[in-house]
């Protein structure tokens, strides 16, 4: 059984009641309330050996991380964050100075963006440390993942892969001078996701790529019931990543279309200008399906491949 | 660093700014908005090894229990639970019957307590199960830990000590007949906290006793800054609690006093007639400090111990 299976269990039985239920399970966050005034819900984990490993993120990095991965999920849907609250599981015999720390990264990442701690708990852990927060957020127009229309412009923010091959740099423990890793590493350890502010009105679905480009387009397209095709020339890949995916002997396409934790946003809009920094990736088709064409014009299907949780 | 010292700091360190921000960090909840409508927001974790054993409890009563804790804590603020957010994090291999168990428990608690589940997340585990439930409320006059006046009456609901009690007797393995032993089991792994409907207004301040009488009723003295007096023999004490601590030579009032995972509530008042089901067991007092008075009205401080995490 893997998330994806589960999320659909639970959509299917848990169908919401409540007519204030905008939006249940299968959004980056829950959508609550009645015009104008809607609030949103995100919940996120953070487990020691599953998403992270002490040896390369520190407890400062992990705080804010923990935060920014939902501030993300509130970004993409087109909100502003507001309340969060936290669960802290650590081992016995935890540092004070580990705890310290890792608040002082919590607490850079609410106030970067003016976010409020309104509650938590806190427990031992048997052995592993478990993180998770819950963060509310509000906004008067929500986008879904569901408002594709076919012939919709795809857009992304920012540059795509440089998290995954920062990490992967890690894993590999590869010796490179600071100041040519740094950047993707930063971007793997402590991601500062960044809101569209700019013509939201105009934008039709919206998703957070924390799962990989291929994965999250996927989802976007399963709830718009769309298809999409991606230009790969058009993709944005950042020098840095260019450079490393060479010196680690990967393709850096690999990276940025299944790699993940890149926390960029990725929407569908008629042709749109004037938002700095993003770029147009490819166009949403009415037939299902994910293809991706290359530098020839030869098309290949893209598999929904990226970051999914098995038990 | 314990729980409570934990809470202090982040007490100390995270002031909310943002105005909505009625009461943050150290309640049973949060209280957000502007009267009338005001939203309650409470977080809490349940983790192998901690809070459970798979020995003893099934997925269903895990699945009611996450809930129900959480529901405990906005009955506390005077609330009606009203939304969901789940954390999943499984070990590899966990089955499937163990998941659809897990959420029929979490099932019957929502649909008992007429909540929604709007979102999640979902993760593999290293090694323990890690479960952890965000759940928000509403009411019109949240009732506080700090409300409470030199004078006032104490009561709490239901009977103390049993869920405390029936853990005892699941750890020892205790050999009984079903029917003796079922009741206090039962408060032990699937706990169903009652709201108090009437007369909120007559309140002054009100605790869910999760964590044991003596550490709950100080956490409230603490926050109303008062202190108390509880009357021995006044506390409510069920039948099979007497019975069963006799058989475990064990003193009832141990169990009553700080066993913790009664999830009954305990509040201040004046004089309060007409509400079913509630005890008088003490006064709270202008002077600093718990005390306890015995049947031949013996005097002796009564110390603050409960459940508190420590690491």
């Amino acid at each position: 059984m893997d998330e994806l299976e589960l999320i659909d269990l639970l959509r299917n039985r848990f169908s919401p009641e409540n007519q204030k239920v905008l939006k249940g399970i299968g959004d980056d966050a829950a959508v609550i309330g009645a015009y104008p005034q809607l609030f949103l819900y995100t919940t996120d984990m953070m487990i020691e050996g599953i998403h992270f490993d002490l040896s390369f993120i520190t407890p400062f990095q992990l705080g804010f991380k923990l935060v920014a991965r939902n501030v993300s999920d509130i970004f993409a849907m087109g909100g502003e964050p507001e309340f969060l609250l936290l669960n802290l599981c650590l081992p016995e015999g935890t540092e004070r100075d580990f705890v310290e720390k890792l608040l002082d990264g919590i607490e850079e990442c609410i106030r970067k963006y003016r976010i409020d701690l309104i509650g938590g708990d806190f427990s031992r852990s048997p052995q592993n440390i478990f993180l998770s927060a819950t963060l509310t957020g509000v906004t008067s127009s929500p986008i879904l993942r569901s408002g594709a229309r076919p012939g919709d412009r795809i857009y992304v923010t920012g540059t795509l892969g440089d998290a995954a091959c920062g990490l992967e740099i890690l894993k590999r423990q590869v010796k490179l001078e600071e100041e040519i890793k740094y950047p993707l590493i930063k971007k793997a350890l402590m991601p500062e996701p960044m809101p569209l502010h700019k013509r939201v009105k105009d934008i039709h679905a919206m998703i957070d790529i924390s799962d990989g480009l291929c994965l999250d387009l996927w989802r976007l397209c399963e709830q718009s019931k769309v298809g999409a095709i991606i230009f790969e020339e058009k993709l944005p890949l950042s020098r840095e990543l260019l450079n490393l995916s060479k010196i680690l002997h990967m393709d850096p396409l690999t990276f940025a279309l299944s790699g993940g934790e890149d926390y960029e946003l990725l929407f569908t809009a008629d042709k749109i200008t004037g938002i700095e920094g993003i770029t147009e990736i490819g166009r949403i088709t009415e037939e299902d399906g994910l293809w991706i064409t290359g530098k020839n014009g030869e098309k290949r299907p893209l598999k929904p491949e990226g970051f999914v949780h098995k038990t």
